[in-house]
């Protein structure tokens, strides 16, 4: 019943044999080697187009890096107030930039509202260095509450983007899981709704540590180059990553791994609207569960072996909550058993 | 026939058999597991008293995380003109710290001359704004060039740094590769000889990717754990380190593997003398080579298969290159075999 | 009718007549001439302490500096959602720190809510990284909206200060017009209210050029030097700061202007009070104005010659702006003539 | 005898005059007055082409800016290894760039040699990330020693420049004492000749506090402001600046104080040279002599209230230091008269 976060889980068993199964033999270093070469190339195919693909140790240093090829001076970069970027990373953004901002976006479960992304940043008149400036925006698909932007929020997002000259980063540290549960291609859900620049996380799907940063525009790839070994990002035995995605994509697993994590979650979220002690506190979309649950109810769990977080209620949440009740998050992944869902399931009815 | 670098091998089988046993299971994330712990735990007996240890991706983050705990305005810190830190690192250093200054100290063969050391610590003024003021002092055990500093050296080293009230930075890509060169132990090779911070590096000895740095200055962990958060380097899935060096330090298999990286150095520095086209540059301490050869022969031995690259003459090198002479460098490692070595001997003496 | 800002003004005539007279001659440079000597200790007697001065070439510069007086990774500062350091340094801190993070506070017109600021403080539980962590407190007094903390509010917030051992830092860019209108000390309105740090402006009062840091932790002194030359903010020849800041204090001129540009402000608010077209938006407190117009009565005014801007509402301000209106800000300084607040009070009663 | 630095000196007549003459009445803030434009519309002029001025406190911050300016990851500027940037800033320029580095060239009596200067660019490998790359070459002129770059030498600097696609800075603290050195135009010494941005000095040549960007290329015109703004480097009452520059330029008086005190140095020189206990180290070739004195003569000179500073001998120094003397710099100005020359001329013949 681990259900603390996705990264509480180890490595995938495809994932874990190909990696032992690398082990042997010389390659070249610093992503040179010919096994890189090729889970680039398998990269381009999966977007659909050439990519720029680097490979990097976390989804903190993806975010990072992703904005910091943006940066500019006095720049402002625009987020949802509960994103990764800004409650997470202790800084990391800001610090990869030299001290660029990020200013927080409200909107509802985790989605950027689009009309108070756009006053946001048409606040910024051109040349008034006073201000600072916009720089980038970013969201996170699925988000950091289980929910997940539609294509048409995508689009108009990178709509405001446009209009405003600003690239669109997004934050994939789970973007498995939105995949299938939009059910579209990575195209769709990215460059072809006007994303830039993707933090394409593995390692929460089933990976040991496989993050990368994905680039649609070629032409930062050399600047990237350099900010990545400059950020000492740069692994040299690189293989160790591209072995850890080749078995990731090899027959579709990744899509499998988080096609099999949104249906624990879904489990689990049947598991909690059918108990008289919790409910969901809003639809879950992708593999994390916020439910509402009798906060002794919650504490026996616990104490039985369940791990699993009480939560901040994010910005529209509209649910009260009893004085004897809690928020708490869930988060399923590759290696969630329907087992251990139905077991506390069964703590619930209890 | 692979000596480009100790970072083309792949991983040890056991340290990737380790890594395999370990991917099942759940564990707390961003390094609090009990793996985790027991490692730390491990580190700290090996080096005969507590250490803090952190886990970061890459030897340059090691090296600049290490520096940057010691971050001051105007800061510099001092390196041999050939250390990593100053030729291979993309400014990584700099970056870390906001823009603090590496200044490249002279010496004989990778290892800094204490007299030059002395002279450039002692040529700034405290309290002279312009000029900045000293930090730190850094030295790389083993060497770039494949030497190694004695136990009196690093004495004479931190003598200085005590001085002046720096601290010593000891860059251990190749920790186990001086360590068995010098038959001592980690703690007579660091603080018993006044080395504040190492990095330690378990990648080009055997692992994927293990790089630790180990602070003997316990209070400044709690800095440190910000530090690397904000630098992106803290690994979420943290047991896939601890699970490679769990298997790194069992049985002493981080020295055996360094003394068979040594012990290759020593045959083929063996096979480069008995050549009639090619010479040792100078005499190696651990697990480099670095060879003079008639340029034909070694592109000959390239042509072949053979993977090496030339060299810049470091100072110290004293030897005349013939019009059709270059400088090689070659690496072993724990995946070099007596054979191969012996391969490319033949190749030497066609 | 310049009422576009302070800014707008020149220097005093007592001022202008001080640098002038101070040109012939030589002396040192950087800082320790006998008049920066001089001047120094006329700071510690204002402030009834000794006190370290650094003299620097804007109030963002130092803002910025008294913040990274105190940098630290993963920190966090927190001020007022409209505090100059948010809202027109174009991200200076947040530079001059390598990315720290500004925490907006919200608080009636201009001044933090003590209440929402332990919250915000509270929030960040030590040593969780992710989160990062407080690192100052920045208060602007007087305020950016013509408001001013009284000696209670200083102590409520450098308690909040004090309990979270965090400094508390003045934007003083307005100093004296706080000052006066709270008629008290320089050691009352700071230390002796915990205040740690102070950006003293003279700039706005009647200088040309002269801000300081004043430091009351005199440990400090010797870092903020290095920080002071790196971030390249140490005049040559400083003594022209010191000529103006000797005439600024000489004979309390420094009160004396900042005792009429509020005195204008009074008179200002008096004509819009009075006015039949305008209202007062809320009280001034200083040497700034804010009122509600008839939009075309205030480009009446523009055209008529008169220098103002409007303003966006600020937290507080609970007056309803009816569809012809508009809210302005005034400023008076030391150059505002009571002709020219006449002139202006009489366009609003046409 | 003030001969320490030509920052000892305080301001023109003529300018100190102007400034006091502007202080009254209103003008916009923040560089946009009616005489800041003016003045910049003035350096136009003078450069015989459309320019971008940005005002700035210190040289340090014009050089900082300027390498800012091109700021790229990784990035290394290249400067003669006694430049200012080098020496004398405290690291400022690694911190406004976010931690470039500056990598030092050799070369005779303060003038970067251009053979060392392509060696040490040409050794960058475009795309080796782990070395870093070129960003910018810097040169100062009038050097740091008194000596003068000839409009060739410039030309074969900016020739490397190009060739590496580089923009090439000049550091002008005493940009004037070198052009009526070399008795030509500002468009000459700089865009003609291949210089990209200069940092202007009025300071040490009669202003209090007037330094400037001057940049040809317009296309970065904007980013500078942000640049200039972030830094905190942006002036309120940027016109007490202007009236400085104003004053500098009209009649020429700019071309008189530097002609001054370059005849200053040359008649001192005269006095070095005729004496038996002093010879000049080189010739000086704007308002700097360095000369090597008996030491007990110079120490005299020093007790009867002559300012001046020993100095360490730079490369390209062939003297021999007898174990009596010892190298001194002299530094003249506008200010210094041709009494005190004469007067210190005595001291040495006594």
């Amino acid at each position: 019943m681990f259900f603390a976060s996705d990264n509480w889980a180890g490595a995938h068993p495809r994932i874990a044999e190909r990696l032992h199964a690398s082990a042997a033999g010389f390659s070249r270093a610093y992503g040179d080697g010919d096994l890189d070469q090729a889970v680039y190339a398998r990269f381009s195919e999966i977007f659909e187009r050439e990519v720029a693909v680097f490979f990097v140790a976390t989804g903190t240093a993806a975010n990072s890096l992703a904005l910091a090829a943006y940066n500019r001076p006095g720049g402002i970069s625009f987020g949802h107030r509960e994103a990764h970027i800004i409650e997470d990373e202790c800084g990391a953004p800001e610090y990869f930039t030299g001290g660029s901002r990020l200013h927080a976006i409200d909107g509802t479960l985790g989605r950027m509202d689009v009309r108070n992304l756009e006053r946001a940043v048409a606040r910024f008149a051109p040349e008034f260095v006073h201000a600072g400036r916009p720089m980038a925006i970013s969201m996170t698909q699925s988000t950091e509450v289980g929910t997940v932007y539609g294509l048409d929020e995508i689009k108009a997002i990178s709509a405001i983007a446009r209009q405003y000259s600003l690239p669109l980063h997004m934050d994939g540290a789970r973007f498995a899981n939105a995949l299938v549960s939009l059910d579209t291609t990575p195209a769709e859900m990215t460059w072809k709704r006007g994303v830039d620049i993707v933090s394409f996380g593995g390692t929460k799907n089933g990976c040991w540590c496989a993050e990368a940063i994905v680039l649609f525009d070629l032409d930062r790839a050399k600047e990237m180059a350099f900010l990545r070994k400059r950020s000492a990002q740069l692994f040299s035995k690189s293989r160790f990553i591209s072995a850890q995605f080749d078995a990731y994509f090899d027959g579709g697993l990744w899509l499998d791994t988080a096609h099999h994590a949104n249906a624990m979650a879904t489990r689990l979220a049947a598991a909690i609207s059918g108990s008289s002690v919790a409910r969901l506190a809003w639809q879950p979309q992708a593999n994390e569960v916020f439910a509402v649950i009798r906060t002794e109810v919650a504490n026996a769990a616990l104490a039985a072996g369940a791990a699993f977080y009480d939560w901040h209620a994010p910005a529209g949440f509209d649910g009260q909550l009893g004085e004897d009740e809690t928020l708490y998050r869930f988060v399923t992944s590759f290696a969630t058993s329907p087992e251990e869902v139905d077991r506390f399931g069964e703590l619930l009815r209890r």
